[in-house]
């Protein structure tokens, strides 16, 4: 059974580098980087701005952007606080492009009440270049003139405007809004499960990442009505609970690690995912932003 | 309810372009250039290169790529009129990457029979550009110095080698293969689910693209296995029947279109995905290729 694992994955497109018997010198795998990387390559998401929503499902790890957009994370960590989001649900699904969750009633007189001293959030959907610590990719991929990651996240800039802002890329999470640019108070969020629109990129802030279960919010059935949106309150799928991980007892907290990228070992990363041998015939000797997030790992 | 859904759609990032009350002139939407195209605007999938995958929860769909692939293509439809696919499987979903079908047996001695004058599938992980019509964007990615659209497939080319190739967007159909270039015969086929893994543009044979039923593909519970392959058989997800369109009687025949791209309409609606307004602060000024596939629809 084990063997014929191997040998499906191997038919299977892409595990052949690591597992197919191959004569000639081999470059090192992600795999083999991150199993010999040091404790020191790694950081913690930190526990004041990780979210941890609970459904019936599992447990989606959700880190928050604090750089990038801390009033809406303010917001957010104050409704959750609140317990705004227990109870809510998810109620849309759209393929190729975004799942997200609030409270289904926002509109009408059924609408639960938001904390009366929550802020007006404001249009965060870029800052300052200055101040971040970027690590560059020598590659972009069109949608800015200079791209790369800030402490694990994805990041275009514009160094003649000075702003830099962050990427739509998969599993990234957005604070839904009304055509009002300031009007996404952090009670809607959203997250990407598609190919990256980064058209949104400088219209919407984006506050997240999610780090553990993701494929619980991806693989949920498409909505059939307008833009994804469920039908039928039964369709939706439960938001039982969604806690700060700083809140949660230390002993029942999941511990998740994200690759630090400001280090020589990522940079060996990337080059892993540039140069490729074995089951490749053409080596793509190229990265793109979306497609080179950071691993997260369960803290060894 | 009809105000509620269009509140809470307008609310959910996108549709404010078409929904919002705006009061200055607006750009023309996607969904208004659909609504005013022509019969000329579409075209038929070749019912003799069209799959019908029929799953218990509905239909796929599959446009075959004859002039991008055309052993691989031939192997398929021979495959599919033996009887080869009807009763295999759903065996792979991999999150953010492909889902993937074929014999889950195939390594064992239970493996099913293929047709013995199956022939041995060449390397067509790329074609000459030469005698393509190619429609091409003003705007690349950074994976191939020229990409656009050839006859609605999504194409990447190098002038300088002469060589064009699909490039492996979110729906496109590829052969799984071994660790030998010409080892994919066409009995195991994927999808992509997820940001488009570009980096295999040229080490595998793309041979369709999904045009109906993708949801039914991409919402799966993604595998608990090694690159995502269910570890239980009755995870599975059984195929129980694929035909070839032609093959199917004209009244019981799923009839879609495809926008063409070879004409004035397609360059409107590529120019109404780059210049937004409405609910967008910062028009993006930019299609990318894997955003811009041209719409599919039911024949009107």
């Amino acid at each position: 059974m084990p063997k014929k694992k191997l040998l499906s994955a191997c038919l299977a497109l892409l595990a052949c580098t690591a597992m197919a018997a191959e004569p000639k010198a081999k470059l090192p795998t992600v795999a083999e980087l991150i199993k010999a990387s040091s404790a020191a390559d790694w950081r913690a998401p930190a526990p004041v701005s990780t979210l941890v929503m609970q459904l019936a499902s599992g447990v989606v790890v959700i880190e928050l952007a604090r750089d990038f957009a801390p009033q809406h994370v303010a917001n957010i960590l104050q409704l959750t606080r609140a317990g705004y989001f227990d109870g809510l649900a998810i109620i849309r699904v759209q393929d190729n492009y975004v799942t997200q969750w609030g409270d289904p009633e926002e509109d009408d007189a059924k609408a639960r009440p938001k904390p009366k001293d929550l802020p007006k959030a404001a249009p965060e959907f870029d800052r300052p270049l200055k101040g971040l610590k970027f690590t560059a990719l020598p590659e972009t991929d069109g949608w800015a003139p200079m791209e790369g990651f800030v402490d694990g996240w994805p990041v275009a800039a514009n160094p003649k405007t000075g702003r830099a802002w962050l990427a739509h890329c998969y599993g990234m999470v957005g604070v839904a809004r009304d055509a009002e640019p300031a009007s996404g108070d952090g009670s809607g969020l959203y997250t990407v499960i598609g190919q990256a629109p980064r058209a949104l990129d400088l219209n919407i802030a984006k506050a997240g990442r999610v780090l553990q279960g993701m494929e619980l919010l991806s693989a949920l059935p498409r909505g059939t009505g307008e833009l994804g949106f469920y039908e039928k309150a039964e369709q939706r799928v439960p938001i039982l609970r969604v806690r700060v991980l700083a809140d949660i007892p230390e002993t029942e907290r999941p511990h998740l690690q994200v690759m630090r990228t400001d280090t020589a070992l990522f940079q060996r990363v990337l080059d892993a995912r540039r140069h490729r041998d074995g089951w490749y015939v053409q080596s793509p000797d190229r990265v793109e932003l979306c497609s080179a997030l950071p691993t997260v790992r369960p803290a060894p």
